[in-house]
């Protein structure tokens, strides 16, 4: 009788391990080019950690129970509290500016979405301690090399840049109430899916006495998807040019480290959390057919609201599932394929130690070697060789043994050539 | 109000994250070299997958509740089961043997253990399919060549070898009852650490006439501790030789792989798990301070137990939490030191631009660059560049933008030299 995997968790076979791990790797790589240092935490923490941050609501969202210990606890649905937590405590010997990543699994159970995956790795990097555009510029630049990385070009992904205080100031100028403003912000987060957008957003102007002109200016506002457009908007706004110097630094630099044609400015992305104060930014395939690959932004409130220490910072959230979906789909296709680079074949029982003492060696050169784990025909050996795609097939039989030679066998070409047991290594190595 | 991490449970700042990645790097760098494949599970499993290998007992040492679905769940304790559930679903497709890796988060709540760790990271690496000795040769051979490529040796840590066909035979041989064989490994595993084993060893013997004896020579037994004597004791016993083929078999092909240093026979590696069909063994540092490091064997019949299907399989398991003791208690150290190849200086807010490309450059060529994320003055940004161990300092100003330049300070030697914009990347790259 078999007990299955649970419903939304993965199982991951080789193939799947595979790309998993190409992921994970240009995550570290580009991680590392940006100078990025790799943390973790626990995936299990208490409860009141994401309930002082989310409130109770999210309680239902989590995997939670009470342990042994009488502990109200839950795995993991986000990285940030965990962040906090760890920075607040080690605050005085940090160096700031704090560059952090991390590769956490996090949980969610949502009763209602059946068939949607419960679990997922998702990358988080942050900039902690410094409150200018250049951070913003490198947390999103980061993001555009991890795809360029995966060989994705601004053909395959584009990044969608606002910023909170530019998107505050336009709905303040055209009429939107200061108490309007956080349900001005969900309607407008609403624009591409939401039918009879109009109206979703006049609903949310509750303090405003025309609801119906203003919120057609909103949408305007939302709308505006080039930066001369809202350079323009911005000119004729009071106190538009500076609420836009940040966004607008940061795009400088982007485009001065060549990434230019990447970036949208999209004032409708607006991302649901309450807890941004400045650039948020969403990454999506350029087809826009999968859900965001990336999103994030700065939050300079939210490191002393959960308690710890008072800290600007930003970051972002990019998950493996919606990557993985957009490589699988490109020609750039997934991870390189398993490298096998020799199978040893030994012709006789009496050559089996050869063929252990050469294989050992080998793989202390670093090359991927296996061989037959029990007496099996030289034509079958080569059978199996071949069915582990290895480049190579190394024959040791008596006569090698006695000349000090192997037969090196191309699985390709089929091609043998006799080698030096000494040189062996170096040969295979060089082609 | 901060809200801790639950007792038990890690949290990785940089430098543990460092120390853990060394050794997560040389999990997967010897396992390559040894052409196994990498595979996952969920972290979260039905209850009963575990319940049905080990009895009900298991639930008071887990991590277990029912989940919003009604559903009874644990997290993972051990990989074993998920091994068994992923290989028996694809069976047919999946070509033997097969050689995998994996390395999972495990989790265990022990009540009793308080301050002890209630997580740990374990390889797990299993040859399945193969019942031969030189599948256990190889798993053994695997661990081996990870201390070695942490850069430990036969000085620092050393494998106990036993097999379960060989201490059957000698016990049986030696008096013990067939009914009493269970019994008596479970004393004989005590050997190291109970006092007044005799008596142990004599009361597990319930099913024999005089104990005392007979207790005596399964302690004998026990305490053979090199491949010598132990041949002489199998060839004076009935179906000895015959008994030790595998494991001598086994002892050989190390041998042959250079690995002989390694190695110690010890009948008293008995391992808790009452699964084990042959080989068994465990790792161990040298001085015998700390607990194992890793602990394996063969296991023929449990796949098939597990409700998969029927194949022999050999394997080990190997924590993160002894090891990584370990390496820190040697020079060889732990991780090597985090490297920023260069810090990028700009001498006046008009060289940023400058600065940025550049830095996205050298990004682009692998190099790990970092810069000030606001204007400072050039004495600052060296000392941030010191702090970050940056190797270099790359100052570009004014002057050095007229002429296409950039000046390259060592930080080591305060010495500076110009070199050629489009040449810094191959400059830093190649020294």
């Amino acid at each position: 009788m078999q007990v299955k995997a649970l419903p939304g968790f993965r199982e991951f076979y080789p193939e799947e391990t595979a790309l998993r791990n190409h992921i994970f790797s240009a995550w570290r790589t580009v991680a590392a080019r940006y100078a990025f240092e790799e943390y973790d935490g626990p995936p299990l923490e208490p409860l009141e950690l994401y309930t002082q941050k989310s409130g109770n609501e999210i309680v239902g969202q989590l995997y939670e129970f009470t342990d042994k210990g009488e502990r109200r606890v839950a795995l993991r649905p986000e990285m940030t509290p965990t962040l906090a937590r760890m920075v607040a405590a080690q605050a005085q010997a940090l160096k700031k500016p704090i560059r952090w990543f991390a590769i956490p699994q996090l949980f969610r159970y949502e009763r209602q979405q059946r068939g949607r995956l419960r679990e997922h790795f998702q990358l988080n990097m942050d900039v902690i301690g410094e409150p200018g555009p250049l951070a913003d510029a490198e947390v999103i630049a980061a993001a555009i090399d991890i795809q360029r990385t995966l060989g994705l070009t601004a053909a395959d992904v584009r990044v969608r840049v606002s910023d909170r205080r530019v998107l505050q100031c336009l709905l303040l100028n055209a009429g939107v109430a200061e108490a309007d403003l956080a349900a001005t912000y969900g309607a407008v987060d609403k624009i591409e899916r939401a039918p009879r957008i109009e109206e979703i957003v006049a609903e949310a102007l509750v303090h405003t006495a025309s609801p119906g002109p203003v919120a057609a200016r909103v949408l305007e506002i939302a709308r505006l998807r080039d930066r001369g457009s809202l350079e323009r908007v911005l000119s004729a706004t009071r106190g538009g040019p500076e609420a836009a110097e940040g966004l607008f630094s940061c795009l400088d630099a982007l485009q001065a480290m060549g990434l230019g044609e990447f970036l949208e400015v999209d004032l409708s992305i607006v991302r649901g959390l309450a807890y941004y104060t400045g650039i948020v930014f969403e990454l999506f395939d350029a087809q826009r057919t999968l859900r965001a690959i990336c999103g994030g932004g700065r939050y300079d409130g939210l490191l002393k609201a959960l308690g710890g220490v008072d800290l600007p910072a930003v970051g972002f959230g990019m998950g493996d599932v919606v990557l993985g979906e957009l490589l699988k789909s490109r020609p750039v296709g997934g991870a390189p394929p398993r490298m096998l680079d020799a199978f040893l074949v030994a012709v006789t029982m009496e050559d089996q130690g050869a063929v252990l003492a050469l294989a050992h060696a080998l793989r202390d050169q670093g090359l991927s070697v296996e061989f037959a784990l029990k007496e099996q025909a030289v034509a079958r050996q080569l059978k199996i060789a071949a069915s582990r795609t290895a480049q190579r097939a190394v024959v040791i039989g008596p006569e090698e043994r006695k000349q000090g030679v192997v037969v090196v066998r191309d699985m390709g070409t089929g091609t043998e050539e006799r080698v030096a047991l000494a040189s062996v290594a170096d040969h295979l190595a060089g082609t």
